[in-house]
């Protein structure tokens, strides 16, 4: 017997039932069936990203969503204000670039989140900027961006459109498209949905869709003016992917019943345990804001990656992630973002706990376990 | 008890044992067990596509597919010749124009197939196009076209790259990539693969190649240069669909142990038994050069076309196709493209003979159903 366990930002664990539920048999996606599941899974989405305007879904990864916003909103030459803080946020400086778009880069050390102060002085040089992306966590760093705060100075400062970069945030962090003024938030169905990669998800405000009828970048698969159409009948310009829709519909219904703040405050609570446990054994974190979703570990001296990762997958069988870039081989990170719980932040304490032994490490044997017992202790809804 | 069956040209049937293994736990893209798939995956595409070329999984529909091609492949105002048979003929016409090349529009009536003559007479009054796209099986007319033949007039005439709409087709036609002197070829997962939407598959041959290093139409998630990189470390440049991936997998195994060419005997057994059923209902066929994957019928005067798709689906369980654009309510679409077997093509027709007696259709009993099974004792390997 040798279990998995899967600690990684995306793809995240999918639950049992939402599994079973895509084996079911295929169902043609211009019938009956499918448009009133995809009406359920539209209303549904809208309670995910707290909006009332359309979410409209791509079959493509998180990447895809991004650049049919970048593709659909503007028009060669214009102005957008990228924050590049990690691997992701410099994604979203060389893709507008490429369709001819002039990208102004805020560029930040890796595990820093950008200020006001940032956003202001890039508003204020470019004052012809259409729109400021932000990441709300930047997977590659573990970092989250206060998106409400920053929302609220762009809007004041300007009139670009404030679009955020939600894949790994939308379902573990508070975030509310409404309330705080967002015009774009792209999501990806590997990561708090909890359902396997392939499905990109976009919600709009008015002022986005406005821009839309002007914008002449050349666009077709792509093209969410073409979304936006068939979205209003339940439908999809092209065949989308089917299962994963109906893997969609059963993990929003999970999402509706736990709720959507219990879920933020579930993520926040094991983000809070996992950090505890990691500074308990002695490790250091990475991110000077960390986000809720994903922990990133600085690898201390004497610890050499390749063997600790080795002993935590094939003796524990436990996948974390590895740094990326620059940062490959220095850090690596947990994720507990989606399908996880207070015990699986227990047991993924416990395999490190056990592999660092293994790599002589040196500390009291269970400090870790006991750091996030302590937390959820401390934390638990009941004990409040 | 109710039991549904899907005679739709995509999504198609997934086999059982495929829906399961793509409900299993979750694994990441960037680990050894992915690539050691993604390997054995991308080895069983080239002879799904009877090719020792690189074959590209990318996350999205077909048209994402054929858009990768247009995007990688050309540069701004290059001429390229698109036969325009049907619906997705006239995609592969708006598409190209969309990102600014000059697309010159081989203009047929639906249900006709082009002829080598259409193709020297484009080439002759454009010398300088640098590619002719080809829809193998049209779905929306079920009609196919003699890709080989056409292949050799191509390049007999011209240095245009052939480029063909697979996505009906692959698994369903015989398609000899190499040996036809194909350049490009994109398919679909959820067609003659078995398994659900979500990826589309590029083939491409070394001049096809040769011609992305100079393109310049602006491009980032459909960039093939960026998948052909990836591919080669069995890796892709954006995160997967991973489940889909290990439906290919699993998928690709049946397809190698019944053999390909078989399968494409299988696709013609089926279709010459279908038409001779219907014909033998006293329905008329609607294409002049009918697909293997899909068979087109009038709906002939007195049948309501709504009324009797309500009966086969709502009574017998069964959903075809209907007709698209200018032929809605004038025709309908019978699948047997993919996960089909003998059984299955004297159950389609059953029902349709069914629902055609409860809308007052005149034929003797069980005519339809005879002559599916004279074609099949006719045309069995045994029987030869």
């Amino acid at each position: 017997m040798f279990k998995r366990r899967l600690f990684t930002p995306g793809p995240t664990p999918v639950p049992e039932q939402v599994m079973l539920r895509m084996a079911e048999p295929m169902i043609h996606h211009r019938s009956p069936e499918f448009q009133k599941m995809f009406e359920r899974v539209n209303n549904n989405l809208q309670y995910l990203f707290q909006t009332t305007q359309p979410v409209l879904t791509l079959t493509s990864s998180g990447t895809g969503g991004v650049e049919a916003s970048f593709v659909s909103l503007f028009s060669p030459g214009d102005t957008v204000v990228s924050v590049n803080g990690g691997k992701f946020g410099e994604r979203w400086v060389k893709m507008p670039r490429t369709f001819g778009l002039n990208a102004v880069e805020i560029k930040l050390e890796w595990g820093q989140a950008p200020q006001p102060s940032h956003i202001q002085k890039a508003l204020k040089e470019h004052p012809e900027a259409k729109a400021v992306y932000l990441t709300h966590s930047e997977t590659s760093t573990g970092t989250a961006t206060d998106v409400e705060t920053l929302s609220k100075v762009i809007r004041e400062h300007s009139n670009a459109l404030v679009c955020v970069d939600g894949i790994t945030a939308v379902g573990a962090h508070e975030f509310r498209f409404d309330q705080w003024g967002i015009d774009v938030c792209v999501t990806g169905s590997q990561k708090g949905l909890m359902i396997p990669p392939g499905l990109a998800f976009v919600a709009l405000s008015q002022r986005a869709i406005a821009a839309m009828e002007t914008a002449t970048l050349p666009k077709f698969y792509f093209d969410l003016r073409k979304a936006l159409q068939t979205y209003k009948k339940n439908d999809t310009p092209w065949t989308p992917a089917v299962s994963l829709i109906v893997g969609v519909d059963a993990a929003l219904e999970i999402i509706r019943s736990e709720g959507i703040e219990n879920i933020w405050k579930r993520h926040e609570r094991m983000a809070h345990a996992i950090r505890a446990g990691i500074t308990a054994l002695g490790l250091k974190l990475f991110s000077e804001c960390p986000s809720h979703a994903v922990t990133p570990i600085w690898i201390p001296s004497g610890i050499e990656w390749t063997m600790f990762n080795q002993i935590l997958k094939t003796k524990y069988g436990i996948t974390v992630a590895g740094g990326q870039d620059q940062y490959a081989g220095k850090i690596f990170r947990i994720s507990h973002l989606g399908y996880y719980d207070e015990l699986d932040a227990i047991s993924v304490i416990a395999g490190i706990e056990r592999a660092l032994h293994e790599c002589n490490w040196k500390f009291q044997a269970g400090a870790g376990v006991k750091a996030v017992q302590e937390i959820f202790q401390m934390e638990s809804p009941s004990s409040r």
